[in-house]
């Protein structure tokens, strides 16, 4: 079988986030879903990855968070609503922010939103924007 | 922490442009939301980027806004169905058009729609298409 | 005010296409959506861009599709499910195809399908993968 | 009419993937459509490709399967949720994972989702992202 390299680039950008109102308990919402946003990413390489999050809003300084490791040949599907620092919330629901997403080692990066805050819900979902390392 | 460079690209292309009409204000539409598009920037870098819109459509000769202004380490979430000159919208509802941003500084761009038409809202997303500023 | 130039690439690719049965005519179906594809074209050049479609099947031979024109200084929102060639639909409903995109000025190509199957509409939509003409 | 060459790149990546629960089977499930994801691919070439998948999960090793064919000239939509070896699903629903798709010659990969966990679906889709065969 064949082992794959460490692929995909150092420093991804994703302009369009929100997490949307939080599910509003209607009795067709069979699902269990919440709404949330999830920072997929792929770290195909032998090392693990560290990441640090950039997070950038429309009327405010940005946050930073770091000590997220994605490990060496593991999948992350980051939960943007449970990010926590010191027990509070790093994004509130319901406010437009960018991210940048800075790895220590080449990672792969998707962008996804589910939304639930009518009866059926929508998702939507993209690759973000890679940033060739030799260009930082 | 890390302060981030200015990222991107200065010049973003997107095809499909649609401004969905408006909330048909069904009993069922609990979630105040009403049919729009959304330009998503991030300036993550130290100046200001002054934005140019460049807005094509099938049947008539294009139409140009300028003076938005994305500050440095900001996000911007641009409705545009709120664009206006001389108190008129630029885009009407329900016509099919294709944008062009331009931009000062590099920024990265993504677009999404959201459609409320229906009872229940539908999305989507798509990073938009950099156009490396080398090439132009 | 800006001119843009011509912006792009002569060939894109979607491998994902498929237009979806015909909406159910339930009684919620009160947009008057029908379910759909997109192909959307920006020509921001001063030439009009002479466009050919390749369309490729999972058990068929390709089909091609020329004669389509759009613009210069245009968007074009091509529907798939009206493209018909000698009266005929050239790509029928509830059949996964591939799509390329060729065209005689660099355009900007991205995909959108509309699936109104169900009484609520969904919708997705992504860039399509440009292919650098010195590839070719 | 012009024959195309082979387009894309040798090796794809798709962070999210997610395949949904079933569908409920609620009374206005009138689609006949299942929670899916679908690997769309082109291969466009004179050659047949063989295709490798990486499967790269949260808490596992990862999964590969060989002896995917698609023909030339031919489109794939691959259903990831009738992925099997042995009898058994490669891949549980409501599991996290990641993919890389290699092929034996250049593709073009598209990824979509199909969530009808709730009375009416929703979608998703998203180019993958290309890695650079000399990057490798």
């Amino acid at each position: 079988m064949k082992i794959n390299k460490s692929l995909g680039e150092k420093c991804w950008v994703v302009p369009d986030g929100y997490i949307p109102q939080t599910t509003d308990g209607g009795s067709n919402n069979l699902s269990g879903y919440i709404s949330h946003e999830c920072v997929c990413i792929l770290n195909s390489g032998s090392k693990d990855a560290r990441i640090e999050l950039s997070i950038y809003f429309e009327d405010a300084e940005p946050k930073f968070v770091e000590g997220i490791v994605v490990p060496a040949q593991r999948s992350c599907h980051l939960r943007m609503d449970q990010l926590q620092t010191d027990g509070q919330p790093v994004i509130e629901r319901a406010t437009p922010y960018s991210l940048i997403v800075n790895s220590s080692e080449p990672i792969v990066v998707q962008m996804s939103r589910l939304d639930t805050t009518q009866n059926n819900m929508a998702f939507l979902s993209t690759m973000c924007f890679p940033v060739n390392n030799n260009e930082e």
